[in-house]
């Protein structure tokens, strides 16, 4: 199972840290972005791509894991993907185990391709070929089961893992995910428990299954009660840094021996450079990502 | 408001239609299938785009609008997404409406780049330009109005429009969206609800929004009540055809004068050569969705 080599590599580094690279030409120290033409597609494309193989090539002796938002390389159109499958393989080359944040979810048939494209196999004319694959891609759960299987198929077929969406991170994650049912607890609670008992078609030697869950790092004590429910499932934990959730807060989520989870930061590893002044936009994501690794395991 | 311009074609071609795109080369003729090396992603992508551009010049006479699912490109890579700008444009050029099913849904800033990827505009250095380009395009509300506000601002600043997932036509839509409430009613109803509200930001001149809905045509009872309770909410209709509704089945959740709603098919029109047992897949689809909009309007 996937998820133990991901287990593995965290215990290994003693860093349950994911570099979310949401790169964005805005994000760029000007030294850097003179290089480019970023009026259009292909320049700022390529100059997004420069950016992610120099700070994966810093991070990845300290950080076991990306985490690719889709959303910000399908924004520069074809060039963009490139980039985006560029990093995907270029991250992976380097040893570091890559999520495909995609946030994907369909009926059946669709979410049989999506899961082909990202995790799995497209099935051609006497041959099949991978378009973007990834390691981890995460899904969203509003279809039911029959929207889910397919990635769960590629899971134990490819040895990839997923992670659904339970309790987001955002403000008005409140809005439909909190809503209270009439057999008790809330919407997000039925869904962790859904994913629960989903992912122990693919639980590994430690316990946790490769089906995992996405939950908010800014929500520590529905994190904290999803935790104990949701004994097999790993978290990805998005929301530390930027988005306003401490190490304290993390914590909380993870097991008694500070495993089960993974906390991601995007904006505030990218941007290091401006909170640290300096240009080289790599050694302050290092340190960055450092400070990161030394409060989590604190 | 974009929904005008769709309600108007619909009426003017009594056709409340939408054809799916969701090619795949499984679903060719042999004698198409046999002008393209399909062992690979390069032949595979050009045969679905010509596939479609046949298929799109024949039925824009009589058909306003396509549907393409974003997955059945994703899964053929680069090339297969290259197939789905391509296919995009042409429609467009044709003047038929263009519905992106891309299902995206994220945080608010992640939502923004979604969006300015398939209806909006993406910021570059001193210019701005368009990736995909659709009319129209599916979000999903998982993650409440945060994150679906960076579509409805591009809905009002470019004359766009959404269709929000309610209920989904997938057997399994029930696991999640038909959980009843402690206050009362299911969660697609309560979703159903904050969509007509979300929707008032851009009512049109016949009374509906370019905020839509998704409601599966599999489900007649439930998108009856829903017709009658977002009354200015157009809907999209999947489902009918090869996933099992009919006509009756849709005419629930259409209004008083039919109209209120547009009903989308896939495999039956991308098929119909099969059903009808000719390689003139093109014909076949125009006698098909004839068929079909003279059925919706018996």
């Amino acid at each position: 199972m996937i998820i133990d080599g991901l287990i593995e590599k965290i215990a290994d580094m003693k860093a349950p840290v994911c570099a979310g690279l949401d790169t964005r030409i805005e994000y760029f120290p000007d030294s850097f972005a003179k290089e480019y033409d970023l009026s259009g597609f292909t320049g700022a494309a390529a100059a997004v791509f420069e950016f992610n193989r120099v700070l994966i090539d810093a991070l990845c002796r300290i950080v076991p894991c990306i985490k690719i938002q889709n959303a910000f390389y399908e924004m520069y159109g074809i060039p963009g993907i490139e980039s985006y499958q560029k990093t995907i393989e270029y991250a992976r080359s380097k040893g570091m185990f890559v999520i495909a944040d995609v946030k994907r979810g369909d009926i059946g048939s669709s979410s049989a391709a999506y899961s082909a494209a990202h995790i799995g196999l497209t099935v051609l004319r006497e041959n099949s070929e991978r378009a973007f694959d990834s390691d981890f891609m995460t899904v969203n759960p509003y279809f039911g089961i029959d929207g889910l299987q397919p990635f769960i198929d590629d899971c134990i077929a490819y040895q990839k893992g997923i992670f659904v969406l339970v309790k987001t991170s955002n403000p008005s994650s409140c809005q439909l995910q909190d809503l209270e049912l009439e057999s008790g607890g809330r919407v997000y609670e039925k869904v962790a428990e859904l994913v629960d008992q989903w992912g122990r078609q693919c639980i590994g030697r430690h316990g946790y299954s490769s089906v995992g869950a996405v939950v908010g790092a800014t929500h520590p004590q529905e994190g904290a009660v999803l935790r104990k429910n949701m004994k097999h499932t790993f978290f990805l934990l998005p929301g530390y840094g930027a988005q306003g959730a401490s190490a304290q807060d993390v914590r909380s989520m993870l097991d008694r021996d500070g495993m089960g989870g993974i906390v991601n930061s995007s904006r505030a590893l990218l941007l290091a450079w401006k909170a640290k002044n300096t240009a080289d936009f790599a050694a302050a994501a290092v340190e960055a990502a450092q400070e990161m690794i030394d409060d989590l395991n604190a």
